[in-house]
């Protein structure tokens, strides 16, 4: 195995993938904002066993934060993260600059209607509008064969399948599942925010999806019940406080009041001024 | 020379040009709405010249006509634009139905702001988010190394190169000059439409253009006295009602008030129910 590649401008990532796609060869592309944790790796991991090339992306994307969020103090540990890819077997560290992405008169924008307005999307306008336009870029720029994204961003993960279906862009996408610490709260770069007491109490994120998943299978059938159970458990937290508990349809995420087959139940938790979600996918 | 393949699926479409790519062979692109012309035809001539395969594609799309335009009576004929293409070299014809390129439950849009608000954007709102939008899926679907498009639509080739350059599209937009009639009229798929007079009338497009390269090449610098030469010679014919007149910067579309270097001389007038344009691009 040789050494990791870190690539700085858009241009020589699109001729390097450009020439392997010539050669014949696969890629598959692991895109993030960096501060690499085991949920990444396992994307990484997983890419590097169906790929021939693999490519991480690492770029803390500006449009897709709104004025009032935390884009400024997003954690950043490049070092870190380039020995974490390579122990991971990636190939291609793309890591471009703010400006290389979006150069002076940046214009254009992708946007998926009706899902990007609902759930995370109603408490970030515009949130997705970044995603999708960003991930359409990095796709052109990489031409991976697939693309890995995790479960734990479900509303991404369905917005970005939808793009992809519906402009015709020629890979897929793959989802893998959510990795979690040892409490069950899910792997993520903006945990390290946290304080001790927000740390503690944010286990009920997991507790409380998985309270709702054994309702469900108990026969529970009925959204509104669900989700005051969960809103219940959540309540009894001091740190925390509710954005939003939903349960809805995993393809449209239209909300769904009586549950038979597969439905998403997602959720979006204040600790203290960090924004945290979970989901879980169970069928009724 | 083989046949014309005609190609109506887009996974179809697609695969054969990702087969052509692994090949190592090049695509040349024309997508047009059909009911072609010489101007369509110069452009399948130079892609056929530039590339191993030639791909056209016919569609008429119904996202970038507004409610009040003209998609349902644009002119048709498939069955001479299938013989035209053959005799200009083209290899592939694509020609998708509508639910083919937009499937039930469509909602993703590609937009390049500013540019396509004004010109022609400001009096057809949504216009070109239609064409950005399609010809981001065809440019996924063909896969085309270089694409061909009229100098005649200015402000739709500026838009789309922006599109291309700021999602990192990996292809060359080939821009063609306008091709004309015998008295200047640029030819288009509309020009059917016009009735004996207006069609005698809309000559004035082409001359009041020609008339104001003169005034610059002589030496005017002043716009508003160019537009307002243009506007009275429209204006004295009957059938003619003037849409805009302007005369701008040819890469920001931003309107130029005193002309040195390059401007964009772009009009759009109405003959009757039809709604023409033409421009011409002078160094001041």
């Amino acid at each position: 195995m040789g050494g990791i590649r870190i690539v700085r401008k858009t241009s020589e990532m699109q001729s390097l993938s450009s020439k392997v796609k010539r050669e014949g060869r696969t890629i598959g592309f692991v895109p993030t904002m960096g501060y690499l944790h085991d949920g990444h790796l396992s994307l990484m991991r997983r890419a590097r066993k169906d790929n021939d090339l693999v490519v991480l992306s690492i770029f803390v994307n500006p449009i897709q934060f709104g004025p009032h969020e935390d884009y400024k103090k997003y954690p950043r540990d490049f070092k870190k993260d380039e020995r974490l890819a390579k122990g991971a077997g990636v190939d291609v560290l793309f890591y471009p600059a703010v400006k290389e992405v979006y150069p002076d008169g940046y214009s254009t924008y992708v946007e998926v209607d009706t899902l990007s307005n609902v759930l995370c999307g109603a408490s970030r306008p515009g949130h997705f509008k970044g995603v999708t336009t960003v991930v359409a870029k990095l796709f052109n720029i990489v031409q991976p064969d697939k693309a890995y994204f995790g479960q734990k961003d479900a509303q991404q993960t369905i917005i970005i399948k939808k793009m992809v279906s519906d402009l015709n862009i020629g890979l897929k996408i793959k989802v893998m599942p959510i990795v979690r610490e040892e409490d069950g709260l899910a792997m993520s770069s903006r945990n390290i925010y946290l304080s001790v007491e927000e740390r503690r109490d944010a286990a009920v994120l997991f507790s409380s999806l998985q309270e709702a998943v054994d309702m469900i299978k108990s026969g529970e059938i009925i959204s509104s019940r669900v989700i005051s159970r969960i809103r219940d458990m959540i309540g009894e937290k001091k740190t925390a406080r509710i954005d939003y508990v939903t349960i809805v349809d995993p393809l449209t995420l239209k909300g769904v009041k009586r549950i038979s087959g597969a439905v998403l139940i997602a959720l979006a938790v204040w600790a203290g001024k960090t924004r945290l979600i979970d989901n879980m996918v169970v069928y009724g």
